[in-house]
């Protein structure tokens, strides 16, 4: 039987990378492999475009030039990990997804969502996670998060304004009203153990 | 006055570069500013892209994440240092463009080229050259020029067979006779004065 794909999105500092361990250990607890991986990379090559993509200036690349290096990333991820992995029977669980693309170069950047699909038809044939949760926490309380960590998150998307960030946050939530069957809005302004049992119940449906 | 953007395009070893620089030489001669650029590449962030294209096995990305690693390459390359300099009423000529990308990923890579001209409107806004060259040689001979070559022609592309390599120039070929305004197919299995002398000649409807 083939495995399950889930995604984590949601802006800086919500505590993705932390619910993504926590629920991949929730999962194997239960016999089921799992496999953790992360966009931009994931892959051999997906990395190396992560370090053009996170890396220089703000304005290093176009949003156009940005969006196509996104959807290369995703091409080989797809194929070379994420696919492979499901076709075994592996869960996958990655943190962050095409959604990212979507909130941070289409609804945040200009570009159209559209457009941005259209690509990930090319790149990644549409592939499309089972379920996606977007942890939604407070813009300030992500920042806040996000500066007691190191210095990995001085990147280029982390360096952008407040309203940047609040643009990327009420575009999740546009994206789960308009597709309620793969989106859950979790509330990850509490507990970790609590949002990763949040996360666990709204799995139910697709557990063995 | 905006200046004019000229591509020239054909297989390994068929004397590009050669004539890339010959041709800026001649337009130099007549007075206009002249940029000459290539691709990959071309701008700052396009030659890191041109590393990852251009190093590594054959088998290193699929087709589709080689083609919008082109297509983010040429939106960069365009929005940088092509547009700008045209612009700025200078004459572009690039050592390969988005017919590179029809011909190696498209014709003999199989992916479709209403897709390449799709990634191409969306990540170039569809920029076309004023006119493109294919400097045409027999396969075996730009084969034979290419060994003679220092390291450099060791890449992911000079390394496939001969077959991919036919397809390549079959391509290039096949474009000219459906776009006769823009290409000029040049009989490249002669001495360089020769072809550069013909390149200009079929540029004489666009010189001032």
């Amino acid at each position: 039987m083939s495995g399950r794909f889930l995604s984590l999105e949601g802006g800086e500092g919500a505590g993705k990378s932390t619910q993504v361990r926590a629920l991949a250990s929730a999962l194997e607890a239960r016999g089921l492999s799992v496999l953790v991986t992360r966009e931009p990379g994931g892959s051999e090559g997906a990395e190396a475009i992560r370090a053009l993509l996170m890396q220089g200036d703000v304005a290093r690349w176009s949003a156009h030039a940005e969006t196509l290096l996104f959807a290369a990333a995703r091409a080989d991820h797809v194929e070379k990990v994420i696919r492979p992995a499901l076709e075994a029977g592996t869960w996958v669980i990655t943190d962050r997804f095409i959604d990212s693309t979507r909130a941070y170069q289409g609804v945040a950047g200009g570009i159209d969502d559209a457009a941005i699909l259209a690509l990930h038809g090319f790149g990644a044939r549409g592939l499309l996670p089972d379920r996606t949760f977007v942890l939604d926490v407070p813009v300030a309380e992500g920042a806040r998060r996000a500066a007691m960590r190191d210095g990995e998150m001085a990147d280029r998307f982390a360096m952008r304004g407040e309203h940047f960030h609040a643009d990327v946050a009420r575009a999740f939530r546009s994206f789960a009203s308009r597709e309620p069957g793969r989106f859950r809005i979790v509330d990850a302004n509490r507990a970790t153990g609590d949002v990763t049992a949040m996360l666990l119940a709204e799995l139910s449906d697709l557990l063995p």
